[in-house]
């Protein structure tokens, strides 16, 4: 009844996974968790499968991309600007790589974020957006650290291609997919995958997933060049708070998107639920919004095969209660 | 950075449950999934991966003798007692072999299950526990229907091998594991671990989590001889109601159990709140019954490794939330 090839995979995973206290010898990334809830689908009609990230290491996607930057980097010291999941990431790639970094975040930012990047063995730094900019502090640390390495969170090629293995995973699965959704703050998760989609020469198109309170990318593609938002959104889904796409993203989302589906906050919100009740899926609201695109334009996975990324899981446990109380 | 052989096996898997809506092409269970999350790992100190079936079919490992047992009787209607899960594998299961069935639920049943059988296409029959045991209403079903196959929830050897399938799994697991922790209501979970760790002749043993107001099966291996409750217990574990273990799995159980670890409803609930916070996980209180004998007996994982099956993730949102209120 089963392929015997599955364990191996997992578990070679596993042994990097359980050395967690003997760093060195987390080499890989997580291979993403491919979910099809019959009940999910049931709800939607069209065919959904799930490409969950939330088991990810970290939590999340980023992973990827971080583990790509701080083993690609010579310096022993990262500084990098973060709404949480790439603070994280870079936070626990570089315990791994035995490097250190310094994480300027939003004090908006979800508490258990912070405190993860801090156990991962990240310095925080929190930032007033409402006073100074994540990239005005960066400056002021690059200024004092001039030996450290300025880690973007997704405006990088190397952040791309760290996030293009996830579009690689999922080009791979042999079923033919129209479409994969996927969210979009800063543009690197997307930038990856469309990435990856193109040298895999396969006909699917990749959809980016945008809160309609930061719609800068939406805007962007509309108008040809990247829209800056003038401050930071306050949407529930706060890994797309990020002012703007990032130049390297833009070059490829530009005419490499299909679409972008602006989501309004309570399909984010009924997104999460449904992930909670019809998939057994913690996902944190960014992680959900692959799936309230659905809910917002239905039309995408009427006789399609749609894969939604659910790019990671972190929420403050407060949070999640709110959300699941309706 | 990723090993391919993965997706091949996720996406073969992945045919099988996209194809939702054409039943007969479901045919394999779903591999488990490995979870070993970094800093549940150093929460506990010892070495812990998660076996998690909360993406299982149905949404526990209950499938997996589900369709064991749909696909090997004759008959085409087939009539059981559960507290839930094994009800919607089973009503799963019958859906995809184009099979009906009946399921005999407690009043107390979580309302998510009840709801899910329904819609798996099964009957529910409701039966108030204080009033009649759920075998009762079983044999009055069985006496209406007596064309019907009456399926046990764990005391066959049909379903104890189709359990068997995830103990083969998680032996193949190649990485030295010290123990197996499982929770124990009826023993159909955890025979079905102990047979297939015995065919694969390695040294691990098994370990069963028995919540302590449910502690029959503990106490029948202190006496040698199957102990049953009197009445059903009100654990919040309500996969772990059942009266006694079954007489097939005693059989496996009685010497190949290494122990059991009687966890109080407290340990229950930190464990499904470590879950959720530590490894992105949805559990619900019977999935996280492992996790919460580590709390219970620590020296467990204390230079161990440690496999904890995450048996299921079906909890009701509102019941989910209190306890993340902690």
């Amino acid at each position: 009844m089963l392929d015997s090839t599955s364990q191996t995979l997992q578990s070679t995973n596993l042994m990097h996974n359980a050395a967690i206290t003997r760093p060195p010898l987390a080499k890989a990334v997580r291979p993403v968790t491919i979910i099809a809830a019959p009940r999910l689908v049931s709800r939607f009609g069209g065919t959904i499968v799930l490409a969950s990230e939330t088991f990810q290491y970290t939590g999340s996607f980023k992973f990827r991309a971080a583990y790509n930057v701080a083993s690609r980097v010579a310096q022993d010291l990262l500084i990098t600007a973060s709404s949480g999941n790439f603070g994280q990431a870079l936070a626990y790639a570089c315990m791994l790589l035995d490097k250190s970094c310094i994480v300027v975040m939003p004090t908006t930012s979800a508490q258990v974020k912070i405190d993860a990047v801090g156990q991962y063995g990240g310095t925080v730094e929190l930032v007033d957006v409402r006073v100074k900019t994540r990239e005005q502090r960066v400056r002021e640390l690059a200024a004092e650290h001039p030996e450290a390495y300025v880690a973007s969170a997704y405006d990088d090629p190397v952040v791309i291609e760290g996030n293009a293995t996830l579009g690689e995973e999922i080009c791979r699965i042999p079923f033919p997919l129209d479409y994969i959704v996927a969210p979009v703050g800063g543009g690197g998760l997307t930038s990856g995958i469309v990435s990856a989609v193109r040298r895999s020469g396969k006909p699917i198109r990749v959809i980016g997933a945008e809160p309609l309170l930061a719609n800068d990318a939406a805007r962007s593609l509309k108008a040809g060049r990247i829209i800056r938002n003038e401050t930071e959104s306050e949407t529930i889904a706060d890994g797309t708070r990020t002012l703007s796409i990032g130049q390297h993203n833009w070059e490829i989302l530009k005419d490499g998107l299909a679409g972008i589906v602006e989501v309004r906050e309570e399909d984010i919100v009924e997104a999460v639920r449904l992930l909670f009740g019809l998939a057994n899926l913690k996902a944190e609201p960014t992680g959900a919004l692959s799936l309230a695109a659905l809910l917002a334009s239905p039309e995408l996975c009427r006789d399609h095969v749609v894969c939604c990324v659910i790019s990671g899981g972190n929420v403050d446990p407060a949070l999640y209660r709110n959300i699941l109380a309706g």
